[in-house]
């Protein structure tokens, strides 16, 4: 099952609000169906946006090849725009336009006929490599996983949060790969219950034992010294090893900490924002008050109720155990060992 | 609008699981209907279920009046056992029963007539009584609240969780009467959604500012300094003065904490165990799976998953600031200042 499929001139996104009980696909013909698609959460997970963004410039350039290659690199950077501004938490969206549009550029030479297809080719290029990508965080994070950990995950950083295999989802993919009895526990995730409709359902299908729960009773497992470590995925990183993750993580990480339970987080390096020194720099997306007053198209709510719904939360890097990455591990993250990182 | 209704010879229950779109009575006439009743969540929150199953044993006594008296006794004893195990962790419940049996036996010349009118009577007393004690925690409870302040509370501890003005959010009323100008935030508190559909409820007919919240996004807005003290009610208080309530009490508890914010809880005095030395002594309710899986019949994980739903959680007496209770505060709960305040 992967949350991107390319055809023919073409990409389909999986449906991610209709499972875990029906698989659909999205066709996108156009930069705005991507957009669209993005903004409405079909496609969801820092780097599957990013990569369904980097098909969505490739539709953008493929539409406008009849012109002249400057009208194409016009066309290009409104489109990037536009998907710029589907979501603002998440930096690996901007971090695949930005490249699209530099790579673009590049092509003095091509006609607007070969940039469209040399873009399609670079769409490609990061989604594979995302796939690379996420192998590597697994096999350097697999490392941090003891033997029959009892590990707690939040939201959902597996394969449909990527092009394929997921960061921390890939982590325990790969622990579990070197036959280490792994069992897992689920934060369902609210509002949007990534946890129990995407994490859960991508777990079971690869038959990794997995236990459901709320996110209020995390705190309690760790207090009964059920849980060995938690590692979730990240939608920013700042320069300071601050993280944006998924609404929940921060109150994971301070629990963990009370509990001594060390806390990690599996992140490509186009997560990290090195522009901004601190996690209060990343922009916090609010969404909308029906997330928490309707469900499944019910109420569960007084009509009217004042609601505050913010999508992801800043965890400091004090409260970070390690960052896995694709080319190694940062222990104990901040501007420091991140420089120091970056800089070998 | 009244958790419990009481009309001739039978009680109507606010049935809970349908608000706040659909306000309906369950009508009980025996105490096997107010078993179920409880056992179904009809009528939840520690002081009310207490309340209701009061009335349960009057129904029992009701229903054996036409038989010898050590007849109704035994029967009462059989209604005293089947309502005590409806839920195990709030002991209310089993102090409401105890009480009332405890007051039959005492009626030695009574005739079985008489004596079912006296344990209605008693139940009634019960009854007002609860209302009286919510009263007086809300009064001593309101000293502790600053005015303007920010207030989080979690699951339901209002009216409708009593027979009438709520423990936690009885200290929120009070303080409002005092022209206190409070806002409060609301847990959503999954998996039964007490906080979205009754606690916002009861505090939006009041007109006190409220904001809906996911239990994840706390810990948030703490970080944000945006939360003064956190008020939350109790099932079962043990003599060290651990507090069962709702899961996800322990977590907030832990981030109050962290973030040096006052951590109350208001409860009764019919809610102390002292038979218990500490917390871990406290049976914690397991509810089903399908509180997970499903919302309002439609399936959000996937077919099978394994979970687990815990009701309740046990917060160290070390993390709470103060209990509110009818005779006043004690702050600072241990074996040692629960002990000198029952002796006062």
């Amino acid at each position: 099952m992967s949350a991107i499929r390319v055809t023919e001139g073409k990409i389909e996104l999986l449906d991610q609000r209709k499972l875990p009980t029906e698989i659909t696909y999205m066709v996108c013909t156009s930069w705005q169906d991507v957009a669209t698609a993005i903004k409405d959460m079909v496609v969801r997970g820092a780097p599957a946006i990013g990569a369904a963004a980097a098909y969505g410039m490739a539709l953008a350039a493929k539409a406008l090849q009849h012109l002249e290659p400057q009208s194409l690199l016009a066309g290009l950077e409104e489109a990037a725009l536009g998907l710029k501004a589907t979501r603002p938490t998440a930096v690996n969206l901007a971090w695949a336009v930005e490249r699209m549009l530099h790579f673009a550029r590049k092509q003095n030479t091509a006609s607007a006929v070969q940039l469209a297809e040399l873009l399609w080719a670079e769409a490609d290029k990061i989604a594979a490599e995302d796939v690379e990508t996420n192998k590597k965080i697994g096999q350097y994070g697999a490392q941090l996983i003891p033997p029959k950990a009892r590990i707690l995950t939040h939201c959902n950083a597996g394969a449909l949060a990527t092009v394929g295999y997921g960061t921390a989802l890939g982590v325990i993919r790969s622990a579990v790969a070197q036959g280490k009895e792994i069992s897992v526990f689920v934060d369902e995730t609210r509002p949007y219950l990534q946890g129990s409709r995407l994490t859960a359902w991508e777990l079971q299908q690869e038959q990794i034992p997995t236990t459901l729960i709320a996110d209020n009773m995390a705190g309690f497992l760790m207090q009964k010294g059920e849980i060995d470590l938690v590692i979730v995925g990240a939608d920013r990183i700042a320069a300071n090893g601050d993280v944006a993750n998924k609404i929940g993580t921060y109150s994971l990480a301070v629990l963990a900490q009370a509990h001594k339970i060390p806390f990690y987080v599996a992140a490509p390096l186009s997560t990290f924002d090195l522009q901004l020194s601190s996690g209060q720099e990343i922009p916090i997306e609010e969404r909308s008050a029906q997330e928490l007053t309707h469900f499944a198209g019910v109420q569960i709510a007084p009509t009217g109720i004042k609601c505050y719904n913010p999508a992801f939360d800043v965890t400091p890097a004090a409260l970070v155990t390690a960052i896995i990455t694709e080319a190694g591990i940062i222990k104990n993250p901040d501007t420091e060992t991140i420089k120091k990182f970056f800089t070998e």
